[in-house]
């Protein structure tokens, strides 16, 4: 009785919320600490100090009619004008409440922008590997999904091929750098050259080209690479922003969207993304993380656990003999396959309660991806067993 | 630039949360002390004290890397199995976690519902008056909402046109009992009857019809009224509940659908309904809300203070010489419009800084609604605007 499109997605469902599944059952089975569950961005790292001194502080000093009460669809004025006080204070730009809209996460983001957007048959671009959600989001709008290519071994963006993939059905690019799943952060060049095609083909075909930046790995990235702001290259750019990785708190489903003024059509789009908040039955983003969020603007991730766990996985798997990217953001390592079917390599790696996410969920076989938002001693014992499995196909010899 | 449809929900916003935006201007402009803003339904009781201690013992004493974090879409399995003994207990039922779906609210578990089962052109009926967001819910999935009528005064369905307007394209109908925006609760006799015609409409047009029962007013009922648990009618019944105004969480956006194992390809519906969850973005219900739900569900908001408004403002408005449907349940006053166009009323309350909602925006003309779910202040000092009102359409003469 379930609706035929709705047949084709749990058809197609998430092969890293079933590994996520599957591990809790192995786990039961020999025991957590037998299991390498290196299969969903659920960071290990407890959120920083200052989220649970702020909802101590709210909780006891608030009024809580108002904490939990409802606001205005978009979230809390005095949060938004928080949130775009931040940013100006780090991108020297000129937002204010009008700007922000509190969302249920990322995801929650990404379904008002394309809810809002998309007639059926409008395309959206994006660039392979891509988290594979996307898919679904657009779908459910009537949206198609269109991938551009990247070029290996960097996983930067194929730009001739990006260009040639935009026609004037297309009204939405999505780019997530970092990328999940390769950890990749695309260079201001390439962003740069993102732009210009942008603003030729909006002249050629006379219609806007909305940029829509999915950027819930923000603050992570190693090694001193900075992540451009992307509203600083193209104007015609909405960021859809996440707390889940920066505070860990991915349950909490706490994120926003930035409306820049600059956008085509901005009053227009504020008010629809607004009542698409409203419609798609979020109604809005839940009240007292929107509060605590504020409060926790300044505060940190470690991000130098995570790097500690992605030197040791880097290191291991490659002296091991996998050919692996190494990660500039997020917390991903992108390894390839040893076998061209990654899903088999899958397998095996599961045979040794090694749970990874084959490629293919992410519009790109032949890979895996590595989730090692771990902790370190989930890593550590996993080493072994990646390194059995690197004998096993006769890698490093 | 928005899509066309985005267009037409923008064009049919609500009317309740313009009003509501409206209240908040009144507000700045004449203080907050001379606006009465009956428009929306955002309790002013506070949370029941077991929601503080709540928060306070799960923040202080569990894993925020567990309480934070992502579980199963469908919610925490022991936060689940918590609800579903707490319903076994109430209503004699033998549900687990598995019947058990933690939702963005009620307005993200209809729209996971709705997104579960329609194909376009797909049929939802529902008795007017209703909440006006059913039909956004409804078109969000290419669904056609048909209304079913109610009979006056006593605004209970009016079981012939229900069964009229059964057809094969009938998929689902939705009840919403104790009703936003009439406040009747629907009499047990009225319920069997409905489940007669719904056993009867199933067999003959050889298809399922599922009921989903609307229930974030299950405890707010007055005069010892009790509310009917719709599964033990119709076996095809789904249950979507909000904690909204149970605990007055109205923006935390948590609450949960209970799949019973009876209805209609069970296992295919819970599995779909999952997915559907994840993919429209919610991905699950916020974290902490949902372990601090679990801790309260005997704690019960504070049905009196609800009843004391109710009381005041319905002896005061039939005074006044208004038709009001007396609540039986929710906290919304049903009011006939002293003149056919029931927004020239609205416009001549809002004149006098009273803000209530027009029956168009409940699929209703000729009534308005007053949410009481406002401080007995504001309702003793809107008292005066109202007779006022009376007095300028010559009632009660």
């Amino acid at each position: 009785m379930i609706s035929e499109k709705m047949q084709g997605f749990v058809k197609n469902s998430s092969a890293i919320r079933a590994m996520f599944e599957e591990g809790k059952k192995l786990a039961a089975q020999y025991g957590p600490e037998n299991v390498y569950d290196f299969s969903l961005g659920n960071p290990n790292v407890p959120a920083p100090a200052e989220v649970k001194d702020a909802i101590l502080d709210i909780i006891n000093n608030e009024n809580p009619v108002l904490v939990h009460g409802y606001m205005n669809n978009s979230g809390f004025e005095d949060v938004r004008k928080t949130i775009a006080e931040h940013l100006n204070a780090q991108y020297h730009s000129r937002y204010s409440e009008k700007n922000i809209l509190m969302t249920v996460g990322a995801a929650g983001g990404m379904n008002v922008i394309l809810k809002t957007f998309l007639n059926p048959g409008d395309e959206v671009i994006t660039f392979t590997p891509y988290f594979g959600e996307y898919r679904s989001y657009v779908g459910n709008y009537g949206g198609v999904l269109v991938e551009a290519a990247t070029k290996e071994p960097a996983f930067e963006p194929d730009l001739a091929d990006f260009a040639a993939k935009i026609t004037n059905k297309t009204k939405i690019v999505i780019i997530n750098s970092p990328n999940n799943p390769t950890g990749v952060v695309y260079s201001e060049r390439t962003l740069v050259e993102i732009a210009e095609i942008l603003y030729e083909k909006q002249a050629l075909l006379k219609q806007p080209i909305y940029l829509l930046s999915d950027e819930p790995y923000r603050e992570l990235a190693y090694d001193g690479v900075k992540v451009p702001w992307l509203p600083g290259y193209y104007l015609n750019t909405i960021v859809g922003y996440s707390f889940s990785k920066s505070l860990s708190l991915p349950g909490e489903r706490i994120g926003y969207l930035v409306l820049p003024n600059e956008i085509t059509d901005f009053e227009d789009v504020a008010s629809a993304a607004n009542t698409a908040n409203r419609i798609l039955g979020f109604v809005n983003a839940p009240s007292l993380m929107q509060r605590v969020a504020a409060k926790c603007l300044d505060a940190k991730t470690d991000v130098a656990f995570y790097d500690e766990n992605r030197q040791l996985l880097y290191n291991a798997l490659t002296e091991d003999g996998f050919t692996c990217v190494k990660p500039q953001g997020a917390f991903y390592l992108w390894v390839k396959s040893p076998e061209e079917d990654e899903k088999a390599f899958v397998f095996k790696a599961k045979e040794r309660n090694l749970l990874i996410v084959p490629g293919s969920s992410f519009g790109c076989k032949g890979w895996v991806r590595i989730a090692y938002c771990v902790s370190h001693e989930t890593v550590k014992n996993a080493l072994p067993k990646f390194k059995s499995l690197a004998e096993e196909y006769g890698l490093g010899k």
